[in-house]
């Protein structure tokens, strides 16, 4: 169904004549069902602001338990509800928990109702049914059609800006609700605070202050109206409170210009003409009322809705242009949506001014860089941060520069963890930090001074209260029943170690090399012979009982099981095929775990692995497992790695709501899916090789940074030709199994000649 | 008692020979009994940081109802407790309701306990018994031994920095509590949220933000200690909740550096031997952590606990020694604890930068001028305002300053009403501001663009939400049925407007000065001739039945009854005689209110008046009065004036704990002291006139920043020569009622030669 409205949606730039470009591909509903998380909103690349529908209220919390329904929620939107709450200004882009939501607008016709309602009785409250039929999604626009009014609601951004316009297609009494109690992962008590003032008939500030996944989180706004209110109004919706105030004196429900309390809604009134629109800018601020009030007037202040769309496209084209792919429409849609995906996080953290919130909840200026917000390190380091060094080497020079800020700004004196909005979040697990760094020095993309770099990834890497840390330091692992998930902490530590070990090994610091050469090989010391698995020991030394390695459940991983992140060892697979018994017994135990069936049973209680992202017992809905298609390279059937790619290629990314198998994860899911299509992937980011696996592509050209081009190129392309028969390289045969970045990077052309046949041993 | 005990304290110098400074008459103790809300803690002249005892820790609400004890506590102190909860470091002087008392110190011998224990049970708490024979207190300097321990607690100040330095009588573990809980009229509730950073061992850095009298309220500090701590934990005393986030990782109790919360306390733990002193710098800042450390660095870093006691008291000398008063020993203990408590607000509110949080929120920039806050203008107009009009030019020059800018960060586009910390909190009535800055304009204080005043002024007095402004606007009264205390502020509107008149007028606009002169005279309006007093009136124009003149309960009148409130024009004296009958009626009508006693039951609901403040029916320890002992200068009896103005002050001032009557409302009371015992009052601030009343003085010499002199002399003074038989200025007879700020600038000596017997009429 989806596939076929796509083809309509295309068919009258094909009946023009006119080539469709990797923005007319990018489908931003893809993922938007179920699992993916992502939204299908406003953005601008890399932009603050994310304005774009939420489809209902859940909370995170019922009768003070944790409410598992919220979890399709991450993104604010669900493809299979039939109303949306209205349009909220921030959201992340595939995660598997979350925050955000803030500054919810709604318009309405009609008599005013000031609560959302129920997702069942939509009349009941300011939320409205709608249709896909009459949704529009594109890089940086979005539009829908609330049946309720009815209205046309359109919305665009810049990079600080969500702009809106509501074209109502009634007369009548309309209002704009401004929910300020509305957000993603709410529960009560989350709004901390918040504070509105009105400044003049067109324009409001404010912020929003939350205690969620950011501990201590602050958002501000500045709004203006393309036309005055004519009234405007707000209702308090705490409980009653002895203390309120002299505040009392006042009615503030009733066009008063300052308004503070935790659960505020307010509503802007106006009389409206049937086919009028009202348009709205609504300005972020990571730092206060004023950084909105200039950042509204730097970016969008006199620019028409229709003005700031176009600029927005502008936006999209010349990063979406950088990548020219060549391929079937399904594929392109997949890859093009991907590309699109990779560069919505992290974003931009700062005012126009270079002012931002930092850790500290100081206001820092940032001087030589952009800071950046939004690090979920534990997907992204694996193939969305090598991608940026590809594609994006200046970013994500920023990027690192945003992460040494935090560093210094850190009273645990620790890089990021799992970080965003000034704050660590410490979401799951590792200082995968240390891999982005080393990545970008040893593929020269950070340009600065590397010792500080390591000077702070040991400091990180030392800190002895981190999650087990301590025991991982004096024993070289850390014993389950003083922290859970040992055994994943373990091997996740240790390659960290092996990216600080990368950089003290650049800078001739022979002292940290070996110590963290040294701590890289404690994988070692999880494993166990007997079973053949990596597997949780406890204080006395000795291996836990009752280990089943199919469960994702208190085995001692994280959303993984035994069975996969065994085979994390990215930094040294030699070793690894040598634990697991030899190149034929890795093989056979990478064939078991494609082949196998995993029981729902073993994942069921995992919120981030369903179905959907298994195949046999492999897991590429989560990240654990990106790596291993790729393992079997160090096999002599490396072969089998060109048909797993493929297989899961085409098994877990489709055109369509449900494309998306997993959490998209900031983006780790679709780099995974970039590279992989292009025919090599970053098993291990801290080195300068990338594996070679089985191009799904006809063609794709990167247009680079530093002017040169870097193409892959196939022969005999094909649905059947999985298989690499001979790769060459500027030419000339390429005969190793990998390819390195300063190829990439020297510019040049890769060719992969198909096969349907596998090659011979 | 406490007379004798401040004889003995003053003994040594006299025995030494020496003669006493107004900084050695400072008995920063008066007024903490009862009902004077005076602190008797550390700070310096206007400075930022109030450190001092907190003897309780009554709460605002007790199962969600409004708790009258919370009110003896407005500045954290009550003399007749016997135990400190700690040191916190801000406060009010003298203030009717309450907030602030921000993180509180304490230290500790021996096991650690959390909590601050119960009054009657010490030893079930971190708080301590204390005695106030081992108590001393002086400008900028206070000192007492906690019993338990024992540990003797030493505080001073900075503009900016609270020192404290505790000295450990016994050997063992030490513990410094900082308790983020604790607050002056706290409620549960209250803190809105609060953030903590230990830095490294010396130095933690937070902030405090509060939800109550300043609605929106941040307070953020940075505090080193001159030994470090070798452990230190955290509780959060805010109850189960289920979302605390992936925080939950880590054990926050224990040497963890990060915590935020809404119930935090923290104690940081040492071992000292006996005798040892550790001394604590806490710096307060209303931008950010970052600021408060800038603070530290710039005022008190690197210095010891004595040299920052005596640079304390040096600006102390600097500012009381701007008057010389010789007078009986009692009396210069009045005076001069008078002047010091009118140099404790408003409040220096910036960081050493200049930098400070603007009323929306935002951080602004000071140019030009020095910030302050605190302005409790319904009081501080009467006699503050125009004392420092005198005494402190420069810094009321700035305030003006400090109301502009609230001015234009304010939504509702007013001047403070009653503002403090970057909030208005719209206690009281009247937009008094008015008045402030027609008094410094009239006395030429005010050096900058009087056009910009006249704007902000008219603008403020034309807010037709505001407090019963529209239908005062349009009807000339406020209809007792619409809006309450409606006698109280059409009086103090009608005075306002009169201000706004004197601007309009000085800058030659003649249609504000008309509207305002009309205003001016609606205190007719509420005048009801056939009761002959100021009496409520009712939507429909007539006047209220059921009226008792002599209630203060839900009148017409605010803090006050129609007795004393009908008394109240005092931008018109002439007519309001005319009014009440003529000459002799309204003397007779002042006779009454100084002889007839008030019984209890007509101010027994009204927390600002108490028996204590009343002379017959006369209130002195409210200020709605404070002119009226004045009033007779307008009868052919001016002489009562002298006898009132002699009654009130031997009546209701004096050495002791319990030396003041009524609240001193950040100085008010005092002012009315000062002025009234050099002779004279400013009746009607806004003009340039001085009444004449009768000194208590011998003599007082003020040295004017101008430099210039300005004394008065008294010849035959004495307690019994109470009237004034003949006035000189500049040696000639001076046959005037008042004096004029001009000759107070012009530097002078006006002798006033006293009399056992009133002059004939």
């Amino acid at each position: 169904m989806r596939h076929f409205f796509l083809f309509l949606l295309s068919l009258p730039l094909i009946l023009a004549g006119q080539t469709k470009t990797p923005f007319d591909y990018v489908d931003p509903l893809i993922g938007t069902q179920r699992m993916g998380h992502v939204y299908p909103g406003a953005t601008v690349p890399f932009g603050m602001v994310q304005l774009s529908p939420d489809t209902d209220t859940i909370p995170y919390e019922v009768n003070g338990k944790y409410n598992p329904d919220v979890y399709k929620y991450c993104a604010g939107y669900q493809y299979d509800d039939k109303t949306i709450v209205g349009f909220s200004h921030t959201h992340f882009s595939g995660t598997g928990h979350s925050d955000l939501g803030d500054f919810l607008i709604m318009p309405t016709l009609g008599k005013l109702q000031l609560n959302p309602g129920m997702a069942d009785n939509p009349l009941s409250g300011y939320r409205s049914t709608f249709s896909h039929k009459n949704e529009d999604a594109h890089p940086g626009y979005y539009k829908v059609l609330l049946d309720e009014g009815p209205i046309v609601a359109e919305m665009t951004a810049t990079d600080r800006v969500g702009i809106h316009k509501y074209t109502f297609q009634q007369a009548g009494p309309a209002h704009i609700i401004l929910d300020m109690i509305h957000g993603i992962y709410n529960y009560d008590g989350k709004n901390v605070w918040s504070f509105v003032q009105v400044i003049d008939d067109y324009t409001v500030v404010g912020y929003r202050q939350t205690n969620g996944w950011a501990r201590t989180r602050l958002v501000y706004f500045a709004m203006r109206f393309s036309k005055p209110f004519k009234h405007y109004g707000c209702t308090d919706y705490d409980g009653p409170r002895v203390y309120r105030g002299f505040w009392r004196k006042f009615d503030q429900s009733d066009n008063f210009p300052e308004l503070a309390g935790k659960k505020l809604r307010l509503h802007f009134d106006f009389d409206v003409t049937r086919g009028e629109s009202i348009e709205i800018q609504m300005a972020l601020s990571p730092v206060s009322t004023a950084g909105a009030l200039f950042n509204l007037g730097s970016e969008s202040s006199g620019k028409t809705f229709d003005e700031l769309k176009a600029e927005a496209k502008k936006k999209w084209e010349s990063e979406l242009n950088k990548v020219t792919m060549e391929g079937s429409e399904s594929d392109k849609v997949n890859f093009y949506t991907a590309l699109y995906h990779t560069f919505l996080s992290p974003i931009l953290y700062q005012d126009g001014d270079g002012k931002y919130r930092g850790l500290d909840q100081n206001i820092h200026q940032a001087k030589g860089f952009k800071n950046y917000t939004i690090f979920s390190l534990w997907d992204t380091y694996r193939a969305l941060h090598p991608w940026f060094n590809i594609i994006q080497p200046s970013r994500n020079q920023d990027m690192i520069r945003s992460m040494m800020a935090h560093y210094q700004q850190s009273a645990m004196h620790m890089l990021p963890v799992w970080s965003h909005y000034a704050n660590e979040n410490w979401c799951m697990i590792g200082y995968h930090s240390v891999s982005v760094i080393a990545d970008a020095v040893a593929k020269d993309v950070y340009k600065g001074n590397v010792q500080e770099l390591l000077d702070a990834c040991v400091k990180t890497a030392r800190n002895r209260r981190y999650d087990g840390l301590g025991d991982y330091m004096d024993k070289g692992y850390i014993p389950e029943d003083k922290s859970s998930s040992s055994v994943s902490k373990v091997l996740e530590y240790a390659y960290d170690d092996w990216c600080i070990m990368t950089l003290a090994k650049k800078l001739g610091k022979y002292d940290i090399q070996k110590e963290f050469t040294e701590r890289s090989r404690n994988f070692s010391k999880v494993f166990d012979p007997q079973s053949g698995y990596m597997r949780p020991r406890l204080s006395d030394g000795s291996f836990k009982q009752d280990f089943d390695p199919l469960d994702t459940h208190g085995q001692g991983f994280i959303e993984g099981n035994s069975l996969n992140y065994s085979l994390y060892v990215p930094h040294d697979v030699p070793a690894l095929v040598m634990m697991l018994g030899g190149k034929a017994k890795f093989e056979k135990y990478l064939d078991n775990l494609f082949d196998n069936h995993l029981p729902d049973k073993y994942f069921e209680k995992t919120e981030d692995i369903t179905r959907e992202g298994i195949i046999g017992s492999y897991v590429h809905g989560n990240e654990p497992s990106h790596h291993i298609a790729y393992l079997y390279n160090w096999t002599g059937s490396y072969w089998k790695t060109q048909e797993k790619v493929r297989l899961i290629l085409n098994n877990q990314y489709r055109n369509g709501p449900d494309g998306l198998s997993g959490n998209d994860d900031c983006g780790q899911m679709s780099a995974w899916y970039l590279f992989s299509s292009m025919g090599f992937y970053p098993v291990c980011p801290g080195s300068d090789q990338y594996m070679l696996g089985s191009p799904l592509v006809e063609s794709v050209t990167i247009h680079l940074e530093n002017g040169k081009t870097f193409s892959v190129k196939t022969k005999n392309q094909g649905p059947q030709n999985i298989y690499v028969k001979k790769v060459t390289w500027q030419g000339f045969p390429w005969n190793e199994r990998y390819i390195t970045h300063a190829m990439i990077q020297s510019g040049g052309e890769l060719v992969f000649e198909m096969d349907s046949k596998p090659p011979k041993k």
